[in-house]
């Protein structure tokens, strides 16, 4: 049931919009609506404007989240982010640490997953940011931390960076690994990849790059093709001790 | 702590053995290893064979299953598996519905993601087969049911179909949906997945059809370059109720 | 040397311009470019705009023409010219027959390698584009045709078909050629793809269908890394007699 | 029609063999195939071995070369090469230098496009062997140069280098090069590919580099579907001067 101040999608009329529910009215070109009619409402509800356009309710999924959630650069993909959760095989019962946070999306997924998960950014901005984005998606088990990566301690079961990195951080990830955990790296360019892979070689058991190349296809009276859509790409690097 | 009859990796001199602690021996080129030692043994504890060999104790976790579980086909591969989740947006509050199970791979993925699975699988020995695989895995939340997807009732988060899909699975998947969630199909075959995003769009609001193409990058004293690995590949197609 | 009616490019100050040597004058916002001053110049030559704005005369190649030949559609992508030019190893001793012409960008790189090319097309009007594409890159060995495909008669080393492909079409392109020779066909979509398959499996002795997904690989301060450039794809299929 | 010496293939049988018209005998385990009535045939005909097996003959084409000629390495593919003839705009009208010629399969795709083919090589015994794969293929056109490529003199249209490649290579290219001529740069591995780029970027007015991923799609009873075929990549850079 939505509480004041949930993160709702109305969804109807060719229109999609990600409000808060609560005090306050969404003008639309569709007609007025009262947000205060979504406190107590459920997913799949159909609500009215004031001139009887009609709106479907939708509680946010970590997908919503990568669509409408507030953006400080560009997030991982989807198609990445699944790739870190399924080489990792992170789950419930994980401690995962994540630096740098970013808009804090990946956090949202990994907080979907695992049992918990603390997220390092050293920009104070861009945590806050990502604080308002986790907190709407209320995940209790995500913990945004305003710090450098090498101030983490603890022991986890999966490291996740994305970030500008050094051989000093594949060194400390390493430390903050228990036995038979992962260190997930994703690196946009060669260059990092290649430091990445070099220092993780000399420190874990195993040690493997992966791209994903997406392709979307289409289906049209024309007939069944591969889009040609735009998709950028970064190598992943999994990493286990 | 593991307990009697917990799945328990053995990693050292080069090689890897997947076994059960308890009562027994594991005899290999390294010396006579005794399984009971394993019995509150931790990840990270190097135990050795009776000729001194050093073995370090490893606690599976859900890649270890993709590697090591017994099979009955050839399973989705985790890149897939990842997308999955991903784009569903697959979470701990989430109520999944997978058919057909197979040897249970995507099962134990899921489960370690989701709240609970029911996996759904026609065939008696395979849906036993993938039992075995979830209960080593210990995964209490995942339930192997041996009936038709067609039979299955409830309603779920996610919908996940890797069979033989005709149209009249996809309209009973969308019945079984809540408002919102999330149908994924893996068809190996471009005719199948006509199929499901022929029905689908009729259905669901939002249906794409995604592919991904993964590529290892090797690095060696030579330079680095994709390698040559073979990886099949199959449609995903994501469709939003 | 450069003739009257020749075609040129002027390349210099960040700009280029696809130009007619002979009577007439290019005006440019680095001055007015006197395009008699083109007739008996070469490669390489720099002239200058009557303000002194230094132009360097390029003669054209084929990629040039692909550039900025007149088009009816869109053309194949020189990736997809080459993988037909190696897949059938078309050479100076072939007879190459092409069908549908388009703008007849396929038919100039053809015509540019084979002996001989002939390039058949239903549309008049755009034969006649083609025909002025093939003339100003000088090439004699290259007749563009206004028929259909159903009525070319000869024998020919290589048949090429992007066009709307329909099994009698396979079956002709069979009767059109030596012992040995190739046929290649383009198809967009899938459903085209399987047409051909389909009909050259009972016709021709080995048949392979390839699909070329092109990257390019860009470099910067920041690193290297594929660049997220859009580029459409089509199926080609090889089969030989 | 077919002299004394020349290269032909028989097929039939579910059988390929790859011989040499003249005196002398095919032992095959459908027979003995006298190889003197190849002298004065053509494509297409029929010969029998002594126990009435029937074969057809078949003139080799480039394509055979690169499935049957000599090999001291691993040559390029016939899509990289493809590309190369693409993206320079190849034809009759050029002279082409290619440096190293390995086992001379790129030359012998090269000679039957171009008007001339030069083609460096320093090892003495890779030269020989492509010089005989080169007569085979019967190209006049093609010289194979033992010498280093610094050595190399002349103008030309499409210099194509597939060689450890340092700096003063793509300066002495440049220099061979006519004005809007190109060059071609195929590197197995992303450090080569660097060193091509940022010295290319110096000299020459346009640099790209491409890189394709091929796939074969497979149809069969069960449906279509990409192959899971090995194929090795490599990065080309082309140059325009």
């Amino acid at each position: 049931m939505i509480e004041p101040g949930d993160r709702v999608l109305l969804i109807g009329e060719g229109r999609e919009f990600f409000v808060k529910a609560g005090p306050g009215t969404l003008s639309t070109d569709k007609g007025q609506f009262d947000l205060g009619l979504l406190v107590g409402a459920t997913a799949g509800d159909i609500l009215t404007t004031h001139n009887g356009s009609k709106f479907t309710v939708r509680i946010p999924r970590p997908t919503d989240f990568f669509t409408y959630g507030k953006r400080s650069g560009v997030p991982m993909l989807p198609k990445d982010i699944g790739l870190v959760i399924a080489y990792t095989g992170m789950n419930h019962n994980d401690d995962v640490l994540d630096a740098g946070t970013g808009s804090g999306i990946a956090a949202i997924y990994f907080g979907g997953v695992a049992k918990t998960v603390k997220t390092y950014e050293v920009r104070p901005e861009f945590s806050a940011l990502a604080q308002k984005n986790i907190t709407e998606a209320k995940l209790k088990n995500v913990e945004a931390v305003v710090a450098d990566f090498l101030a983490a301690e603890g022991l986890f079961d999966v490291v996740h960076l994305d970030m500008q990195i050094q051989p000093e951080h594949i060194e400390h990830a390493c430390s903050l690994l228990n036995s038979g955990a992962y260190l997930a790296c994703y690196t946009p360019f060669l260059e990092q990849m290649a430091i990445v892979v070099d220092t993780a070689s000399g420190h874990f058991s195993e040690v493997h790059t992966h791209e994903l190349i997406e392709r979307e296809m289409t289906r049209s009276k024309r007939g069944t093709r591969p889009s040609t859509s735009i998709c950028h790409s970064g190598y992943i690097t999994i990493a286990r001790k």
